[in-house]
């Protein structure tokens, strides 16, 4: 008797560690998870100084003041709308079949009980996704912008037009249902930005002295050079950092996911893939423009590797090294290609190339998941035997945002050029948008010849 | 009999993996620590590289180099007496009451055995926290201060200053003792760093052509710009970056805490506490600013940003994100009023508004945690029927600390000046500190304008 | 009977959840090594930026663009051949003794099946260490070396000259046999890179107008002091910030590795070390130079910083804090001799003192495990009782690798030179490699005085 009741005692006792280690795991698991959001959050974070920096760098110094601190209120705006507005849209009860999110407006999500701790959780990775979406815009709009439209147009990106598309993707919606896959937001992020740059740069018209007819009527393409490369450099380096956390931290978890997989392993994958592609890009924009233009052209290769980056942001989970060279590769020649194109032939004003970079490389990348996705059951693209299926979703997803992103764009816009107007004076901007909007000067005791 | 030695076998192995299992996660736990610890650490640290640019692009071009060596060095000067003495006095074993720490000098915390792990674990996390409260004070005595003279400052402040009164809250001292709450440090820290900058800079005396008397005998106050814009604002998105690790690493842990307190969880809501109030804090001041001044000034909107950082640096932990807007807002606009009342009125020059910054606001942001803390059994503020207990007792820690640091703080710069000398001779200020303290200039090659 | 049964239900039961436990356990260790791995890899790619400031800043303002789009290109360039080539040499299976590896060339390492997720897991931790070691190389032969032939040369070390001696010692190849420490890299990596520095440097032959013959026969050195000291200070901050990744992240593991170790333990010792080592060598520099140039010199004392962190690299693991700051002050005067002796003495002209800080202290820092190792069964040096023993390995160790990294720097850099041609022509050296090489300016619209 005595001797069942020892067996009975140690029994329970081995029951009551065994439960006890797997909450121990569990609550562990749950630790880890939320320190590799971390993570990734504060390298999505420092690629708002990324931008900032490539975007002042690639512009005159008169304006880079403005620039500047358009890059800094543009997340602080940002965050502000999305956890008030934003997030709700994005990633609340969805209501319309998938087209949008009704719930966890203001304090919603933010609820301290644990239950609600995954939503807790998720929001400073998602509130500096948004950022990105938004602070992308800039460049393209740069060196003619009242400061205050701009800020006005960043709250309305940031509140509405990137998180009602996003939650078709990222929220449960829609084309999430389709079976659409954007990893990191090559669409979701990147070409919703790109949009909106692509869209404001054409609304406000070029800056002065751009595009000049000669007496012969024809029209002559005037370069603004950059101001400091290496502000440039250093902020593609900064972007570059902080993407690896864009990408391998949007594997969500780092212990395993849903379905099993191994979140673990995919970190070690994204992170090879976008080093590849990212590489490619820069060394196929280098070599590229070498020919065209006859030398290797600074801001053409940093370019290319943002556009090696954005390539990759959708398919880095579920393509081959290989593949992520050539995807990076292809990116590289699209970027001189577009910015070349936009630049002469449509004649679109975008100062540093975000549109070509983020709205065409994006497009292309949410592309390749349907020519060289390999993982069976989430995307299997045409070179590994999954026929068009995939790509004709991705393709859908594309215009279908696109869509979206372009229209509302287009709208704001105009909205704003009616109320508030959207351009300074010809005389402000001759001035500098530094002296004009904000009474001060960026490198005050320099001397500094402006090129206009 | 044999059933019963079999079930017994396998109630042994059942109980030898459960205990191995608890074993290894409890390992697991450690490194998990360990690595949370080290990202905390690694953010803190940067925001050196963050005040070094902010203070560098908010002076003049003179005096570049100087200040760039004057925040590498306090940091290397700092590190190395933190370790021999620093911490024996904040986290050694207390004496006193409560007021000082008497052992673990020099090697002491290093042991390399595991039972002292958690000693060396913490090492390089306080050495961070330590810097950071002394290189806040460059700023304020910028370019004026001799550069041996700023030397033997920090390595007090390092030694003395910012341990014992460190040890009062956050080394187990009568602080502590009382429940006064200050998570990641807005009077430990901050307002430490921040009473020294404004004792500094009053002592110091405001830089040459500062105040200037006219002939009808009113004294009228001089601009000195920043020279570089985007130096400041990186150095913002620097700090607001390492922040991110300044505050979500100050739960020390992120595994499940002493009284079962959810430490990942604890994690997520710092961060977006501190996300949304650093953004508030921008806009506040942004906004403010415009008002006010009738433009959206760069450097306040900046040091805005700077403010919704500390006020929230005490109170993160224990807010809800509605109550972290408000709380950065405050700030923001408190920064704002606190550099022109100490500019104009006290007439105290402080270059990069360091003591608005990080005093102001440092008293703000603990004063914060006695009127919206929520948290049951941590910190219940005013607001949520807590009384004015806390509140109480956060006075209570703002009075003695700022006390403390203030004393030591005219103490050690009266001392200084009596034996070495604290500032440069007129003329050294007017050719700029590059050349009269380092014989060399910032800036090989650029022409520049010295604006005095 | 039932109650059997139920005993046995109940015992089955905790048996499965034992197991699952381990499991789970098992699964849980490897997800926090990637990111563990991850945060390393990372902290190593920013180094690059560190590389590129400090290199942009102590050069002169006509080869600012030059000097970056190097340093972005050898990490790009460098990533693709170390994933076609170089890893396959440097963790391929061993061949010839010791001496290289010889498959995983390409896709060889990438499966992305989970068996193979430790080679996958490791690679980008990989490619960071390769690119520091390539991009040393372009500060000491900034300013008149032709871009193409850089590019060329950054091939053949990152596909060839590092992966092979890395083998030796970190591939499991002849001196890891018998017995070298080098944990993170002070020979492995600093040292290559020095060596092919100090090579490329001499070959190329000094700046025009650096070593002037006078009238009286006699040699004057010139100093072209650098444009930027900020951009120095900054990338300093960076590296020291990106080395705590470097060292750190040498555990390999966040979790307990292979004989037991703590590596949970070892990283938060060697985060210590780092700090130590780096500060002192700071300290000692500028104290150094105070007293023999009668001036605390900017540049010294920055490379000071970093000669600290490369003393330590190799043996940050095993030593203690005390002789951390002992390794760390030597490594500060040594980098102040070196770049002495080898500028006026040797006349190899290094214009930012990359062969002086890598090799000169790589191989100072490869020795100190000989000296101050005290961890058994790992390295014991002289200081401990470890008799000379170690301290010949260390020597065998650096001869070894230096011989090879010299020899076939030399014999690529005369390839170069024969092929392709290694300098830029006088004309195109005075007008700056930004216009020669890269038909634009890095500071359009600043006015910049040549000082050559």
């Amino acid at each position: 008797m005595r001797r069942k009741i020892a067996v009975l005692a140690i029994l329970f006792l081995c029951m009551g560690v065994s439960l006890f280690a797997q909450e121990s795991i569990e609550s562990l698991g749950f630790s880890l998870d939320v320190v590799w959001l971390f993570i990734g959050s504060i390298l999505v974070f420092i690629m708002q100084a990324g931008f900032a920096l490539v975007e002042t760098g690639l512009t005159q110094a008169k304006n880079a003041t403005n620039i500047t601190m358009k890059n800094v209120m543009d997340f602080c705006f940002g965050a502000i709308v999305y956890w008030a507005i934003g997030w709700g849209f994005m990633y609340g009860k969805d209501a319309l079949g998938g087209l949008i999110g009704t719930d966890q407006f203001f304090n919603g999500p933010m609820s301290l009980d644990f239950e609600s701790g995954n939503f807790y959780k998720s929001w400073f990775f998602q509130v500096v996704f948004a950022a990105t979406a938004a602070t992308i815009v800039s460049g393209a709009m740069a060196e003619r912008t009242q400061f205050k439209s701009y800020l006005v147009y960043t709250c309305f990106i940031s509140a509405f037009i990137y998180p009602i598309s996003g939650h078709w993707v990222w929220g449960g919606g829609w084309l999430a249902n389709l079976g659409f896959h954007d990893f990191a937001g090559s669409t979701v992020v990147h070409s919703v930005g790109g949009w909106a740059a692509l869209m404001g740069a054409a609304i406000l018209g070029p800056r002065t002295g751009k595009y000049v007819k000669g007496a012969d009527g024809k029209i002559s393409v005037k370069a603004f050079p950059g101001h400091n490369i290496p502000y440039a450099a250093l902020g593609v380096l900064l972007l570059f950092f902080g993407w690896f956390g864009f990408n391998a931290a949007s594997t969500g978890l780092a212990t395993v996911g849903e379905g099993g997989i191994w979140s673990g392993l995919n970190i070690a994958r994204v992170s090879v893939t976008t080093t590849l592609a990212a590489s490619a890009g820069a060394a196929a924009a280098l070599i590229f423009s070498w020919i065209w233009f006859k030398k290797p052209d600074a801001s053409m290769t940093l370019n290319g590797l943002l556009a090696g980056l954005v390539a990759i942001t959708a398919p880095c989970a579920v393509v081959s090294p290989g593949a992520s060279i050539i995807i990076g590769a292809i990116g590289g020649v699209l970027v001189v290609l577009a910015v070349e194109f936009i630049d002469k032939v449509l004649k679109i004003d975008d100062p540093v190339g975000a549109s070509s970079v983020h709205l065409v490389c994006g497009v292309f990348g949410t592309l390749a998941v349907g020519i060289w996705g390999n993982v069976e059951g989430v995307a299997v693209g045409v070179l590994h035997g999954g026929g068009f299926a995939q790509l004709g979703i991705q393709f859908l997803g594309i215009i279908s945002v696109g869509a979206w992103a372009a229209i509302m764009s287009v709208v704001l816009f105009f909205l704003i050029k009616a109320v508030l107007g959207l351009r300074v004076s010809p005389k402000d901007e001759l001035m500098g948008l530094d002296q004009s909007e904000h009474k001060s000067e960026a490198y005050s005791g320099f001397q500094i010849f402006s090129n206009m």
